[in-house]
Parts: C-alpha cells; structure tokens; sequence
C-alpha cells in the first residue's frame, strides 16, 4: 500500500505528521510518498523509515483557506496539495491526506482525482464523537445550494462508510432538520426525506434534530453542506463556552483549586468521548481514490488516528462498494 | 397597559404563569386578560390580583406542536391561542404573550394581528445569552426558505429591537455563515451580504460563523429560520451532553462528589450566562402589535422575565419605531 501525505498546510508544522507516519510504519507495511521541504523531511525521515519505503517530492507552496480553491489549484501547480493529488493519479498509489485548505482538498479531489462514474458532488463526511460512538455527517461544508438527489447519493455514501469503516452492520440514517415530523423543514428537506424514504439501499430513520446528534440517535446525519457546516460550528462553540467558564470556575479560589485537583481525571475521561482528536479526519467520499482530509491543526495523535482510518478504508476496498451501489441504480 | 396572557400550552401548567404574572402585577400597573381555564384561573387569582384589573376568558383546547399551523387555528376556533389573538385585536389591548405551540402563534401573528405594511416575513427574534450580554438571533426558526430581502428586514427589525430593549446603541449585525471571508457561503447568504453591506440603518460587520456567536461577537444575528434553528439547538445538544458528562463524573466517587460540594456555587454561577431562563422569550417582530413567545417548559422565573421584556418592548413603543423604519424606504 502506498499513501500519499501532504506535509504542509498543518497548523502544527509537519514533525507531528512524520512522527505519526513513523509510528504507523512500524506497525505496517507501508510506503509513503511526503509531499513538502525536501530537506526537512530528509532530515525527519533519517534511519526511521527504509529509503526503499518513501519518496520526497520536493514543495514549499501551500494554498491556504482565504484563497478561492478553484482558482488556487489552477494557479499553482507547485503546490504540495497539486502535487500531492498528481502523484495520487499514479497507479501505485492508493490513497492520500493532507491538513490543508478544505476548498483546494475538495477541488483537487473533483478535478485531479476526478468523481466517481454517475455522482454528481463529492462529500466531506466528518466523523462525531457521540454519546454511542462515532456518527457521520455528510456532508460537513464542502457543498451548499444541495438538491435532493446530491442528499441521497450522500446518504448512500455514508451508509457504507459507516458500515465498513465503523462496523456498523446496518446503519441509522437521519436527515438533519428543524423538527423530526415528516412535514417540517425547507424545501430542500421535504423533498430530501422523500427521497430517502423511498430508497431501499438504506435504512432511514426519518428527520434528527441538531440537539440530539451527539445522542447517537443516528450513525450518519445527512444534511447541505452549509447547514451540516453551522451544525458542527455551533456546538463546538457552545463546548469551548463552556469549557472556558468551568475552568475559570474551578482556578477562582484555592477552594475550587483543590476540588480541581480532585476530579481532574474524571472529568477529563468524561469529556474524553467529545474530543475530535480521537476520530482525526474526514474521508472526502464520491472521489475515484481514497482521500482524507485530517485537521489543520491535528497533533500527532489526531494525524495517526486519521491515518489508520485511511488505511483502513484502502484495505477494505471500500471504493470499489462504492462505485458498484451507486452505479448500481443508474446502470453505469 | 393591558396584556393577553394565554395560560395554555406550558409544559408546568398554568400555575407558574399566574404566579409570574403576579408579581410584576405588584410591581407595575398593568391589567390582564387570562384565556384558560376559567375555574381554575378564578381561584389561582382571588385576593392576589384585583378584579378590576383582571378578566378571563375561558379555554380549554390547544394546539400542539405537532399539527400543521394555519389548518389549526382556522378550525380551533374555541383554541386559548386563536382566543387570546381575537381579543389581542381589541384597542385596549396593548400585547401578548404565550407558551404554546410556535407555528401556531406565527400563524396567529400574521393571520390575526397581521404583518406591518411593507414587511413580508414575521420574525421570531431568539435572546442568546452570550459572554458579552444577550445577542438576538433572526430568524430562529419561522420562516424557512428565505429571500434575502426577508433577511434585510430582520436585519433592521433586529437592529431596533436591540437598540431599544437590550440598549444597545449602535448593534453590530452579522451574518451566520459557514465562513467570515464575503465570497463564503450559500446563494442566499451571499444575497444577503451584499444587500446588508449596502444597507445604510444598520451596523453591518460582515459574516459571523455559528462558533463566534456565543463569544458575543455580533449584537444582532442574521440568519434563515432553517440555519438558525439548527444553530440554537446544535448549542443546545453540546450544552447538555457536557453537562450530564460532567455530572456523571461529579458523582463517579466519593472523591469527586467531596469536590463537586466544593465548588457547586462557582459552577452554578460561571454556567449562569449560558441560562436561557434568565431572557425567557422572543419576540415576534413585524407584527402589528406586541407578541412575546415564551418557552414551551417556563418555569415562574421564565415567564416572569420574558413579560418583563414584553411590558419593556410597549412602554417604549418599539411597534412604531419598527413602522417608520420599515416603511421608510419603501415610501409606505
């Protein structure tokens, strides 16, 4: 297996993503293609892993979120996500991840990687840490203005992810919206749960409001990018809120000092099942390769959890599912 | 003043609501008009408020949350809802508020009171409580499928009602989207940018994305119902699932419960800011007259704060502000 890693765009500079690397590599067998500073990798990369097991291609471009993606991949073909995705063209390869820029990533898949035969968007599907384990929200903010139809083939897209990368042996798929009766929502969800009522590749369990997401009361949440996007935002906010308030609660006195000290594991275990870093990245589903987008600003644990799901999704061949049910219906 | 207090359709019963209603009774002059049930609401009032300054008008239907809006209030006639808005039409009525069913009281609002001339779309103004003091959310979940014209209105109704009752001077108004850059976001809030960026009555400080609304970040937030109701309750759900975490592990030991006696009233009091019980209701702004939705579970506290805000809202005459502002442009 051969994965490409684009070493620059990350928040925390590229050590915690060859530091992951290293630690997969002894795990398992794989090569590596990184993408970035020729000589810091080299440097990086010296007597940890085998020179037969990676290549450097050399590239001190990035483009970064501010920029229209779109325009920024046309305009710059040194960069190390370009670069990345060429190499990704290759045969040898099986899959590939970067940190960077969502839009470019997103752009770079549709343009160099190229969508897969009858879907018409390509979806970011990131991974919440629920109450019940990990659910999928497809899509994340990669597409707005959805029809329907785009919904459903998201739908079908993740109703497989979740099945062969989480196990999930018959997956919960809900349609987020304002109300769970069947007449409630916008236009675009009315005729969403239409759809997805009707289609048998899925078990659909109806609308799931944005308050019971990190429940698990569904293992994949379809929505438009832009509602998926404020969904996800949102309740970050409302967790770095309250975080912030607690801990300015507990450093207020020496009394709450010393209560702090005394559950400070606990509590730290108890908020663990909330922490992205455990999940790490987002398959960018509906492209013809594997393709992952981990966080600007993954550690290298983050990195490696990302990782192993990438590998994961390579070793059960989950692309090829994915062409044969979505081709399935339309007869491609 | 006199205010139509429809006692029907709170999840705590009416008991709450009568007793909330007396003590500003105490406080203020104000007379009222309780619809609900008559025998009940005559006992409840006997000796605490005076009967020249109360009447009642007996109900006992209500609509719930589940049925279609305007096909309710067109056949439950006798509903303590369609009531409390007939009598709210009279001219010596001056507001009214309600714990019932939000679809119902928009449809009331429009239907019965009627929109103000020249405004298209009613909005239910939600106060967030925010690190900075209350923000107010339009639209909260009333009008889906917007026009960005519907967003410039609840911009400038927005932008009045916190000028008037949350003080506000000069209210900065953002744009909920799912990026601060212009070019960031859906058709409609890209519509809405250049509408609110060239709109002359108002603060704009460009796009807010839902994890900066709790940091106070924009006074006044402009969003379609579908994308701010997803907002609130996606804040809602990580509020609660933290919170219930964060119990469980206050009571894990005998260790940590010493340490949650420890600091109860810090926690208790750091938390307090994020309490929507402390606002209590929304406003429903571009309406003829005065109408609060108050929360479906109001506790006496609720109720009492969100009549505060109502009594606030008709002694300065907001209505006519909204009127003049609202059909100034338009030459109406």
């Amino acid at each position: 297996m051969k994965i490409v890693i684009d070493t620059l765009g990350s928040d925390n500079g590229a050590k915690d993503i060859i530091d992951a690397c290293v630690e997969i590599y002894n795990l398992k067998k794989i090569q590596f293609v990184f993408v970035g500073e020729e000589k810091f990798l080299e440097k990086q990369l010296e007597n940890k892993i085998e020179p037969k097991d990676y290549e450097i291609i050399n590239s001190l471009e990035t483009i970064s979120n501010d920029e229209d993606p779109v325009r920024a991949i046309r305009k710059k073909k040194k960069s190390s996500m370009v670069m990345a995705f060429n190499r990704l063209n290759d045969s040898d390869c099986d899959g590939l991840i970067s940190c960077g820029s969502t839009g470019a990533l997103l752009s770079c898949g549709i343009f160099i990687t190229g969508r897969i035969k009858s879907i018409k968007r390509a979806t970011l599907a990131a991974s919440i840490p629920t109450l019940k384990g990990n659910s999928l929200l497809v899509d994340s903010g990669a597409n707005v203005d959805c029809k329907s139809e785009f919904l459903r083939d998201f739908a079908i897209m993740g109703d497989i992810y979740s099945k062969f990368v989480f196990d999930n042996k018959k997956p919960r798929i809900g349609l987020l919206n304002i109300g769970v009766e069947s007449h409630k929502g916008n236009k675009l969800s009315k005729e969403t749960y239409k759809l997805l009522k009707n289609e048998k590749r899925i078990d659909f369990i109806g609308n799931i409001e944005a308050r019971d997401i990190l429940n698990g009361t569904a293992d994949v949440i379809v929505a438009d990018g832009f509602d998926g996007n404020i969904a996800l935002k949102s309740a970050e906010g409302m967790a770095v809120a309250i975080l912030n308030q607690l801990k300015s609660a507990l450093k207020s006195s020496a009394k709450t000092k010393f209560a702090a000290l005394l559950f400070k594991s606990e509590l730290k275990n108890s908020l663990k099942v909330f922490d992205y870093k455990e999940v790490g990245g987002a398959p960018l589903l509906g492209v013809n390769k594997a393709v992952f987008k981990a966080h600007g600003n993954s550690d290298k644990r983050a990195f490696k959890n990302a990782l192993l799901l990438l590998i994961d999704y390579i070793e059960k061949d989950v692309i090829s599912y994915l062409k044969e049910e979505l081709c399935l219906e339309k007869n491609l």
